[in-house]
């Protein structure tokens, strides 16, 4: 049995409800519930999500994941006073997400004001096995001496995203002693969600239930005996829909029906079959680490639990928001960071997923031909920001200037076009890691083709060549520049890729094909300079830099805006994020080790690091680059930026990017593993803290388990199957070991070498 | 210098905290602002509406006073722990509502969890003076030690009525150093609402602002000495319209330089000129009781400083709502309570104040008119429920029932149509008391045409005379009954009255006088029967009694729905509040003291006094009986639905006819004022508590003072005037006294008196 490490809360603080809110949110792609406490704190955000449903709630609002009723909150009357970990005193506090069956455990002993002590433990999970299904237990003992013991608990529609209200209430009703149900529709008429409710008190409870003012509750109310434990039980169902095909009498009789089936199963078997799942998936996805710090451990579990709780694989409609479903950061919108930070993770494990996400982006085409011909251009052009319909969700104004009263266009959705040719490199990394052609001939081939018309579209031949001009590229420091490097580079491999793949299957567009080749003979790529550096685009070199050391110890707060305006940031060398250096992770084939390394260094100390999504490139980088300590380095900072000791840096939900970047850091950064034309190749580059490094890798069907040490890789495969290691290729079947420096196979191992040409 | 009780909120408690937030809500008339605490509570409701600001937020919702963003809220921490009084312990506690001045104050000390202790003091008011404006201080001192003290409050629109959203945030801005501003509009884009506040802490504040998920705050940090006092000084200026005539831009200007100009006068000028305002209203209205229980002067005091706080007389398209500005309760609807249980009060004191809500009801004849038509009737029927528009606003579904999952249609809106001659009875009520010739003939006759047509075409001829069928009498604990006793007489004297008037107005509408006389000729009045009993409709009498002690017990809580339900209820003499004792209140002159008497025999131990307007109408006829004694338990029990022990009475505001019935009880009741045949009566009958009742009255423009104990009555006037004292005519002008028995003036009088004929 695979024993995940467990991620605990060590004390209970006011002041960091909401961080572990989100890092313990449970969840399993369909649904994400926050981690807040049975009982209710001014300062406790709730907050439920199902993937995918969105809705606006008013002038000059813009689409957001909706926060549903809250069916987690239980309210505590203990001898008539109110259970709040602000009064009284916590004389035992234990509180723990276990990563291996996704149950949150909490066990306290609570004094209360009044000078009796009770304790109080609950349990929960989201089902990885239904997933509609939420359930949770609430015991409660009173420990000295006889109490009354009220619970009142049920379906609160009260809950708004910070004062939007998205739902109306359309039917609620309670059926038997222990049923409730409400239906609530969005207020454009397009979604229904139906949630049910069994709740269940042992013991002799009093019951009665009330429904006012959109809150349906149970009130129950028992009297206690001195070590007696009184336990609620609460399982949800939670079923939505766009297309109700039936009365809400009849979605709602079967909604009750699987609560019911539930209900007989009982919490532990319904934990049981769960656990189970989540076994089953860790098994094909677990990285283990032999580190001398065993935070990196936890940090991997956590990015890997997250990795799936975050994502809808049930429904290609969907896809990853930018906080996961654990808060409403970024209004729940899907970015680049779903095809560059998340997508490798499934690539690797099961691909199924990935092309599910995939398939997300073809599905929302439509939307990107509109928009790519709205602004004047061909092919697709993807929303900056989308969320279920593949428009631009996008806010046309940002936040307005309290000080000026103006609204600033945002830049992003009019020029940071990278995103277009980010997904087409995503769908050859698929076809690379599965070559499944019946999904390229289709999809696949749809993607690259509207993506690189979009690119031949976009260019403009200005001194005998094409250049792209005002672009922003993910360093956002940096706006609406000509001949962005990673920008050209990217839509250069996007067209490039797509006229492959149209004469390999016999594309019939014969007006595309020219136009690709002649836009690929005309694209003008930036040149690496004698020094190494590649100009970032045709006009940073030539601006002024600055000391940023006392932006960088704040990096991730945008500290610089504090004394600089955006326009004045614009016109130094101060990046959020180093372009050059993510374009040579993205496409390691085309750069040479030392121009990496050029790059690495000139472009560094010029980055603040105020993208989430900065540190963790730069770390693989460095790794790749061979300097595994500066990789180490960054990969940890990129671990806190969820797990460190920021009290509210993930208040509104964890970075779902740097999560996956956690990942990359260990398999692409100390593993090596990178993918250059179309082969797999690892150049690992363990740091110190390390001894070992262990992961599955699946690989075109190919189940890989991979051990790395300081001295050799110990590879299991269920095929013969070739890779590089460290540029010498090696065939491997079954389980073999590949020494460093030797690149001689073991005794026990079938693996063949042959020196790489690189 | 008038000086009403106090009223003081003994202890802080977690279970009262919405009860006292109703009960010393702040307000002029034009706003109300919940008294929550500056520090957030789970269970507390804020709340601030403005009279007539009305939305409606979604499908299956209904028009409501819309809740505000909130400007009360300060989150204070200190040494960086939140204050909050359900953590560390108050050493000193003092909270008090000032009726002379509308401050409401509290100071208290505090022991931090942490050990160190603090004095935080604040204060409030609304002005009375300016009614946009209202001003708050908070002062912190740390009593042991330096502390660091950092203190966020602003403009919160995550304020919502129980999750349902009623305002877009059309605009947020900050000015300088200390002035914040959002405008807000209603979704229905009819409404919009500028908030402007003035943020100031002394001492070297460090400042910054932030404007996120509709908060927009700004941040003040102190590092304060021991026994230094920290104080925020806060200012709001709240706008609102229905039809801007100018950008937002220039209208939130004008209420910037509104601010600005108070920030100039300062808390302590803004609040005596307000106190001024407040001096002057009660030298006109105090009414001064010297009792064995002091609990009875804080019921006045507390009774007339709502009758103030709830009342728009500032805006005549307002009307009164059934909890004034206090709370969420009834949605902030309008009822038949307004004509009947708050409109005397102003009738005896400010005869402007009750003209202004008459012509609420003729500028809202058109949607009265509506209603009529649309059910098959002629004239005005009256909207059971209205807001701003006069349509009706009852929800045509009762809340669902949770078991069956079906509605009920509401009865009220489709039978409870004595309200229609409620407000003609107000309207005669009104001439009477000013003798308003002006408004009697435009605004007062169109009112008594327009519902006495109403009842004309609302009668049907049955055995050779017009009977009233299918109605709902004040009892709502029986419906659907045919001549209702106090729907056929109030409708006979509706009608009766509106041909007084056309006649002497000179009416030429032909038609409706003969209408008139042939209704008034035919109508049916049930007739009292040898025993002195009006029976209360057709059937009632002949109903099965039961009963009632042990639902009487808990008058209010309507527990007899726990055991019967409402068809049983229906079918048995059940009363919620008993319509025939009601009646004989209103129209005293119709009935002999025998009958009164006889009637409140019968029908009061049928009466659960489930409705908060019973017990006060009950105890007036009983005081008109003769029974003071138990007109007083009654007055007393009826004070007792607010101020009483129930911790949760008023959660969602207070009971705005049972305040104004605090009044109508000492007025009506004790004092004996009542009019018959269009002149003023005095029948005192003080219950043995009170030694003494003073009050002012104005009657036809005369300024009346009167003192009364159990032997004379002191009568001050500003000119001759001719009343009667219990049954005797007296002539009365400058100071005079009267004493029962004798009816003989006093030396210092110039009062004759005259033997009555009745």
């Amino acid at each position: 049995m695979i024993k995940p490490v467990m991620l605990t809360e060590p004390t209970f603080s006011p002041h960091s409800l909401n961080k572990y809110a989100s890092l313990m949110t449970l969840g399993n792609g369909y649904m994400g519930i926050r981690a807040s406490h049975e009982e209710a704190y001014t300062l406790q955000t709730r907050g439920m999500y199902l993937a995918g449903l969105y809705h606006r709630a008013g002038k000059g609002e813009i689409n957001e994941l909706v926060n549903l009723p809250d069916i987690v909150g239980v309210e505590i009357t203990l001898n008539g006073e109110i259970f709040s970990l602000t009064s009284g005193a916590i004389e035992h506090w234990q509180r723990e997400l276990d990563f291996a069956s996704g149950e949150l455990r909490r066990t306290l002993t609570w004094r209360a004001p009044g000078g009796a002590r009770f304790t109080i433990e609950s349990r929960r999970f989201a089902s990885a096995q239904k997933l509609p299904l939420f359930a949770m237990e609430v015991t409660i003992t009173p420990l000295d001496a006889d109490a009354s013991i009220v619970i009142s608990t049920g379906i609160d529609a009260t809950m708004t995203n910070h004062g939007r209200q998205h739902l109306d209430e359309t039917q609620v009703r309670v059926f038997g002693q222990h049923l409730l149900q409400g239906i609530y529709t969005t207020q454009d008429n397009r979604s229904d969600i139906a949630i049910s409710s069994y709740c269940g008190v042992d013991g002799d409870a009093q019951r009665c239930f009330t429904a006012k003012e959109r809150r349906l509750l149970q009130h129950n109310s028992v009297q206690a005996k001195a070590g007696q434990r009184v336990t609620l039980t609460k399982m949800s169902w939670i079923d939505w829909t766009t297309e109700l095909h039936t009365s809400y009498e009849t979605w709602g009789r079967q909604s009750l029906r699987h609560l019911e089936a539930c209900v007989q199963q009982g919490y532990d078997a319904l934990l049981a079959e769960s656990t189970a799942n989540w076994q089953e998936w860790w098994q094909g996805r677990r990285v283990q680490v032999s580190s001398s710090d065993e935070a990196d451990q936890r940090a991997l579990d956590f990015a890997l639990y997250h990795l799936r709780v975050m994502t809808p694989e049930h429904d290609e409609r969907s896809s990853i928001a930018a906080k996961g479903l654990t808060g409403e950061g970024y209004k729940g919108h899907i970015f680049w960071d779903t095809e560059v930070f998340l997508l490798p993770f499934h690539l690797f494990t099961e691909p199924k997923t990935a092309r599910s996400l995939l398939r997300y982006r073809w599905h929302n085409l439509p939307g990107a031909r509109e928009k790519a011909r709205r602004n004047g251009w061909q092919g697709a052009l993807f929303p900056w920001e989308s969320a279920r319909s593949g428009e631009e969700e996008t806010p046309e104004f940002a936040a307005i200037n309290i000080r000026t009263g103006l609204r600033q266009k945002v830049a992003s959705a009019q020029a940071e076009h990278h995103l277009v040719a980010d997904i087409a490199w995503a769908v050859i990394n698929y076809w690379h890691a599965t070559g499944d052609m019946q999904f390229m001939s289709r999809e696949g081939m749809a993607l690259l083709l509207e993506t690189a018309k979009f690119w031949i579209s976009r260019a403009v031949m200005v001194n005998k060549r094409l250049e792209i001009h005002d672009v922003i590229g993910p360093d956002e420091y940096t706006e609406h520049v000509n001949n962005n490097a990673f920008t050209n580079y990217m839509a250069g491999y996007n067209v490039e890729q797509a006229l492959h793949f149209a004469r390999q299957l016999g594309c019939s567009d014969e007006t595309f094909i020219h136009r690709a080749e002649h836009f690929l003979q005309h694209l003008w790529r930036p040149e690496v300079q004698q020094d190494g550096v590649l100009p970032q685009d045709d006009t940073f070199l030539s601006k002024p830099a600055i000391d940023l050391s006392k932006y960088k110890v704040k990096a991730g707060k945008q500290t610089i805006l504090l004394d600089y305006s955006r326009a004045e940031v614009n016109e130094m060398q101060i990046l959020k994020q180093a372009d050059v250096v993510m374009l040579t992770y993205m496409l390691p084939e085309q750069f040479s080790p030392q121009t990496c390394l050029a790059n690495l260094r000139f472009y560094e100390p010029r980055t603040i690091h105020d993208s989430s999504l900065s540190k963790a490139i730069h770390g693989i980088v460095a790794a790749r680059c061979g300097d595994s300590a500066q990789g180490y380095r960054f990969w940890r900072e990129g671990a806190q930026i969820d797990l460190g000791d920021d009290p509210h840096s993930c208040d509104d939900g964890i970075h779902a990017a740097a999560t996956g970047a956690i990942w990359l850091g260990a398999i692409q950064g100390f593993a090596g593993v990178s993918v250059r034309h179309g082969e797999l190749h690892l150049d690992p580059a363990l740091p110190e803290h390390w001894q070992t490094l262990t992961f599955p890798l699946r690989w075109q069907g190919i189940d890989l388990q991979i051990t790395l040490n300081a001295t050799e890789i110990h590879i299991t495969s269920t095929a013969q199957i070739n890779l590089w290691v460290n540029g010498t290729n090696v065939c491997v079947q079954g389980a073999s070991v590949v020494r460093y420096g030797s690149f001689m196979t073991s005794k026990i191992g079938t693996a063949t070498t042959e020196r790489g040409d690189e």
